[in-house]
């Protein structure tokens, strides 16, 4: 028996009060984190195009589309919820891989909870097992993998979708067994599209393999037992090198959802640890931005080569302005969408901010550290240096600070009351009696698409 | 401008009166003998399994399931036709490719043509366009892509499906080259899969995923503009080695269709040469099965390591036992899957000329040559000699060949008028005014599946 078994056999067969209480919790953090950021998402106007693709190929009203409230068949709302979860790229990051685990994954388990009426805790068990196997996979090809041109989270995405999308469905090991190998031969995604609406169609259409895959092998479709490790398998054929050891050494025992990191800042990461030091800036005596002087900041050469921009002028670039994402750190204390509007790059006290900042390189410091040195016009100085930006695994966002991101996500989309109540289930979400009493709380009134 | 936007102007610009007539028959040819075997498949109890799943997960009825006469969702239908047409691997080869360009790309352009009502011309020449482009861009990567264990017609077979349906569906250039880009990154398909209802599946999921990309693009959608010559684009990651000038090359002048062949027998292509040197005996004098005193051939070595088998037990066995292959050749005149049924394995006139035929290897013959020499008890002998196999493009089969190949296939599925209807409309295809003539002739009165 191979490692597709071993691994199948472990989603299927491990129970939910063997998973630790760590990771459950990291689960949650998940559901949260990728509600919120497919929520904000769900009024771009580019899901039309899914929508209107639905209304148009038609499918059975049995699993929601987030935000849009729409009902459509499991593979429909796979593929919009995991395209909206990957849309705004501000979903989480498993850092060994960079996979993105819960936008192919989470989906998945949604579309078949809400259909059988699952609970809440056995749709988090089949996520958490779900990301597990699709973060494991991806340890056994990266880097090689990446390298070559896959986008990652296309491709492993299809078995964190059939995982814990099989596993709520019922299928026993022999089963998940054949359903790996449904999922595992529909892995695509190069990162040739990135840039484009095809890079979150990728979790999209992964979430929808996996799905599919998990019905298939329901229904007795059979495929190869041995999708992982066969000579033509995912493996060998996806990466120029593998270990599949890495997929099952210490299964049950180590986790890598510990390795996942949620993103708090909706820019490019190399702005992270700025913000952290601009955001700490702020409970020093004296500190507001009227009173700054300048802003001396040291960080990593790539820094200055991808987000030097002192003067955006749409929102959108601001998010590759290292001034106005310390500016915004500053002033609000925050970097969410709401951080980069055309509005808020215009705004004259961000503008004013930004002009006083400015980075040199500093070869020494690593891509996520940085040195910020703040001086006051009345001579006082206060120097921040940062190890690790918020995010990392080895500097997780607290609860609260993921309480502030998915409250700014969804302000302008669901009323107050409603996503306190979501927030509140989803805290709680292992002991909620079904899921539907979460999804419930993903539609909104009335969708306006933002322009 | 590169190869992509070269193609897609090819294919959504190129009118079909420019496509020379022996290319319009070819692709009716491809049109006769891919509904043949997708009728057949259609009684095979897998695609159950496919019809549940529709059942389940809903769709609108705008296309129809071959053989079933289900009507469902563009993207289902485009499913379960590939699926179909693959099934029995009794489908058309493109010989410098092995990629069966039939099974992926027909199913697109029906199930789009079947909703607009297009003109049987339309739908072939869209077809014979995608054709051409999926087996272009096979030439261009073969043949490290398929050593490299990918299903090249999974893979490759996205593109003749998007560009059937996409041309099809009134895609201007600009959106084709999307259209390619979103298709091109849902290419997959490992060979591990062989063997299992999975290979099969493959040219399905093309096919759909061709038709998704298609209403997609339409819709609006983005991807990249350079699939197949980007740096991490299609060619690029998925083969080790590639030449795009292949892709557009005499583009228009030199078509590849011509090198695509039909397979006349229902079983390898090793035993083909055989099985034409007995069918050639039959018309020699005095030739009967009871009259043949012994037979003997001399083959490439390679038939013998894989079908050399004088006593199989059961239909399936027939196919790999050369024997039996010749067997029937002689008395029968075929090789359907008609005479591969557990009844005519154990026919005893079959049997008893099983015992009778020997064959030895020679290592300077080809794969597909063979020299066969038939001994008469009354001690006349005849040699017949095959240098290519029929179905080979040196050889194809003739168009009577293939009415006969699609009455058999045909004959315990539909009622033989209505499958004389079907074929006498296909040969006219081009006279068509409406697809949905043909496709209404492909439904069952009553779908009974095959034991």
């Amino acid at each position: 028996m191979g490692e597709t078994h071993d691994l199948a056999r472990f989603v299927v067969e491990n129970p939910s009060e063997r998973i630790p209480h760590a990771v459950l919790h990291e689960g949650v953090r998940c559901f949260i984190n990728y509600l919120g950021v497919a929520l904000y998402a769900a009024r771009d106007p580019s899901l039309d195009i899914l929508l209107d693709l639905f209304k148009q190929e038609g499918g059975r009203p049995h699993a929601t589309v987030i935000g849009a409230g729409t009902r459509t068949s499991l593979q429909n709302a796979a593929l919009a919820n995991g395209y909206l979860g990957h849309l705004e790229d501000y979903d989480d990051t498993h850092f060994p891989t960079v996979i993105h685990p819960s936008s192919p994954t989470l989906p998945a388990a949604l579309a078949v909870g809400e259909q059988l009426g699952a609970s809440g805790q056995d749709v988090l068990a089949a996520s958490v097992l779900g990301m597990e196997a699709c973060c494991r996979i991806g340890m056994a090809i990266h880097p090689y993998h990446y390298d070559g041109g896959w986008h990652i989270t296309g491709t492993c995405g299809v078995f964190g979708a059939v995982a814990a999308s099989g596993r709520l469905i019922g299928l026993d090991t022999p089963h998940m067994v054949h359903a790996l190998g449904v999922a595992g031969t529909q892995a695509a995604g190069v990162r040739e599209v990135f840039g484009s609406m095809t890079k979150p169609f990728h979790p999209g259409r992964s979430a929808q393999s996996g799905v599919l895959a998990s019905l298939l092998s329901k229904g007795g479709f059979t495929s190869t037992t041995a999708i992982l490790e066969g000579r033509r398998g995912f493996a060998a054929v996806l990466s120029s090198k593998y270990d599949l050891s890495r997929v099952t050494h210490g299964l049950g025992e180590r986790w890598e959802l510990h390795m996942n990191g949620l993103k708090p800042y909706a820019c490019g990461v190399v702005n992270h640890s700025l913000i952290d030091a601009m955001i700490a800036m702020r409970s020093k005596p004296g500190v507001t931005p009227q009173a700054v002087e300048r802003v001396s900041a040291k960080v990593h050469p790539l820094v200055l080569e991808l987000v030097d921009r002192r003067h955006p002028q749409v929102g959108l670039e601001g998010k590759f302005s290292y001034q106005h994402c310390m500016a915004v750190g500053l002033v609000d204390g925050a970097a969410f969408p709401a951080q980069y509007t055309d509005a808020k790059v215009k705004d004259p006290i961000i503008t004013a901010l930004r002009d006083r900042i400015n980075a040199t390189a500093d070869p020494s410091l690593g891509e996520d550290q940085a040195i910020v040195t703040l001086t006051l016009k009345d001579g006082r100085s206060y120097t921040e240096r940062i190890e690790h930006a918020t995010g990392a695994p080895e500097n997780p966002m607290t609860d609260t600070q993921l309480n502030a991101k998915f409250r700014s996500l969804t302000a302008d989309v669901l009323p107050q009351a409603q996503a306190e109540d979501l927030l509140t289930k989803l805290w709680a979400m292992d002991q909620v009696a079904d899921v539907r009493e979460i999804i419930a709380l993903t539609r909104m009134k009335r969708r306006i698409p933002r322009k």
